[in-house]
């Protein structure tokens, strides 16, 4: 597998373009991703009662057709909580997008992310749509603008290609992804796109993307918030023209592979990312009686206020750990749970058989001073595990979030 | 109802005192309170799974007995996550209490909150057990004195007398609680003592407590984290010399009322404490399917840091209450959903039939620069209701939680 920064137009037969059309008031804040061939389209979307406009246009596009060949993604409002109205903009917006393209209204899909509960510019994004459609292009910049153009407090665009070989004839996976707040993804993150020229048929692509979800954008949490427009989808194209992948044989699994890659690689970025963040935070919990048991206890820790503030101060403050994981729920024995922090510095026991260690605080403060540490969690009660992926809560997330909408 | 701000020696009988004893640098750190007669004793404790050495403790004595006459209260300390050492530090710390005050063993409690994970200082503890138990006196400095010698992070004490007549014979029910963080009560807030010269039977007495946890300290949360400490009990001694109570007739009724009023009291205080906060936010959720529907929303909102963050900054941004409730997991129509912010300065429309109104926000602001604030909630679904309350989520959350243990 070849891991490159590559942006999602490296798959063969995808074009991007990413502009700034007045949405936001200075930064880039519409993307359009396109197909030169209709590509079977995989999606997942929030489980968020409240659900964005696009969302529930996009869900009934995907229940009539399994191809899409363009997506326009708007930044800055997120068109949710919009009423009739804020669904009338989808649908019109999604018009227009097809005509600039030549394409069906059932071919197309739009996407928004932003503040909640303000209706669209309609003549902003129209102009801008009309505009930027022309601007689709191959070249690498182009794909950095579709990237740049998706964020929203993000400080740095994540995007990702790997390359993976079927039958000795290559495949390309891209893919980018937007953060960095309300991020608690459940059945997907904020938003995430992926593109790939594999040929497959759509029940194999449905099954290496969304089994991907769970362990990846499904597993990360900024601030415990899970969004009214999360949503994450991946085009197969076919333009690689590889033997067609219609079983779960050994060319699914390496597909499969490279979509976890691309999956995890963005999940994680989102989490770096996070609002404020000092520290990226991954917790692996082992010992787990239930699968289901470890990602409660797993997400219980890392959405945990002191948790993450005593993370944010360099504090092996280890029995907010326990007690978050104790709070959650879950029944297991806490005199049977062991607690180390670790880092690129080293590794500290903290808590085993129902009692401290005594541990130097000099030590671990070197540990806690990186900004990647690991926490480390070992039950007695069964034997399933999980990874999960967090951040600290500093003043800066207070900050940006007090200050969101003025 | 005379209510006054006198404190739990006011009721007849029953004694305290409060001092620093080393355990904290400078702040009293250890308090007692204590009945000239055996009292009966009903009492709620947290449903963390990791219960702090005294919470054990506590819950084995009270198995064994309904009658308590004294309690020491250490704070600085929890003594939670410390083993079977701080649970011989418990039940040593209990023998002593026992000792000093011509009681037997199972005749008294200790409690304890402060960080976690640390055994306790036993000789400064047992000396001080020793002295404070020779400074119990009736007088009101007392009473001030042990209810500051229970806070941790609080910035001022909590403590309320209720006055009601049973039969025309006066009868005094006091409570002193300490928060400040750690605050999602579940089955009790992090520390709450009541005491009543009521004479009334045990089951009475169970009744008129217990079910008002669940509408009081239950209802409140600063920042979404159950303690492992959590405890909340009543000694009522009888002295009031009160026809007894010994049926849900007229007279328990009233003292239900007494005790609904402190324990509404004190738990709002606590969370008008709340660490950091500037704002103290009131939930009014009407139209519920069911009460435990009503409960999960209201704390939703509560609980969500984009909530928080939003009246922080004195921001008007009801899509994230939307948001937060969509994510809670309860199933409601949000097409169906009317969200109104209102303050001492007046009300404010925000949202209705799936679609915003529009707004003046300097009007918005305005009603946003009170103090208290009510997020009003109506759905169509049903017609349970509930009332939560909270605080919003500052610089100074984060900086008091960085730094708690250094």
């Amino acid at each position: 597998m070849k891991i490159t920064k590559d942006g999602i137009t490296s798959p063969k037969g995808f074009l991007a373009a990413g502009e700034h059309i007045g949405i936001k008031k200075i930064k880039k804040d519409l993307a359009i991703i396109y197909s030169e061939k209709p590509a079977l389209c995989s999606a997942v979307f929030t489980k968020n009662v409240v659900k964005a406009a696009p969302l529930k246009l996009a869900m009934k596009v995907l229940n009539e057709t399994d191809y899409i060949q363009a997506i326009a993604i708007n930044s800055g409002n997120a068109n949710a909580c919009t009423g009739e109205q804020g669904y009338l903009d989808a649908v019109d917006s999604s018009r227009l997008l097809a005509k600039c393209l030549n394409l069906k209204e059932n071919e197309v899909l739009v996407s928004s992310t932003g503040v909640i509960g303000q209706l669209l510019n309609r003549e902003k994004l129209f102009k801008g749509i009309e505009e930027v459609s022309k601007k689709l292009s191959k070249e690498e910049k182009s794909a950095d603008d579709c990237a740049n153009a998706i964020m929203t407090t993000d400080t740095f665009k994540k995007q990702i290609t790997v390359e993976i070989e079927i039958e000795g004839i290559p495949v390309k996976i891209s893919g980018i992804a937007k953060g960095s707040g309300m991020i608690h993804p459940n059945m997907a993150t904020m938003l995430g796109f992926l593109t790939t020229d594999v040929n497959i048929t759509k029940e194999m692509l449905d099954i290496a993307f969304k089994s991907n979800i769970d362990d990846s954008f499904n597993m990360i949490t900024v601030d415990g918030e899970t969004s009214t427009n999360d949503t994450c989808l991946i085009l197969a194209n076919g333009e690689a023209d590889n033997p067609i992948i219609d079983k779960q044989d050994e060319n699914f699994e390496k597909f499969k592979k490279g979509v976890e890659y691309v999956t995890k690689f963005l999940a994680k970025k989102i989490v770096e990312d996070g609002e404020g963040a000092t520290k990226f935070l991954e917790v692996n919990l082992k010992g787990a009686y239930s699968k289901s048991d470890a990602k409660i206890l797993c997400k219980a820790i890392l959405n945990s206020q002191l948790v993450k503030t005593a993370f944010f101060g360099k504090d092996a403050n280890w029995g907010r750990v326990l007690s978050a994981m104790g709070a959650s729920g879950v029944i297991f024995n806490p005199d049977k749970t062991k607690i180390s922090f670790s880092s690129n510095t080293g590794e500290i026991d903290l808590y085993e058989n129902g009692a401290p260690y005594k541990f130097d605080e000099d030590y671990a403060l070197k540990i806690l001073e990186e900004r990647e540490i690991k926490i480390n969690v070992t039950l007695q009660e069964g034997k399933e595990e999980i990874t999960g992926w967090g951040c600290d809560l500093s003043y800066e997330y207070v900050r940006i979030n007090a200050e969101y909408r003025t």
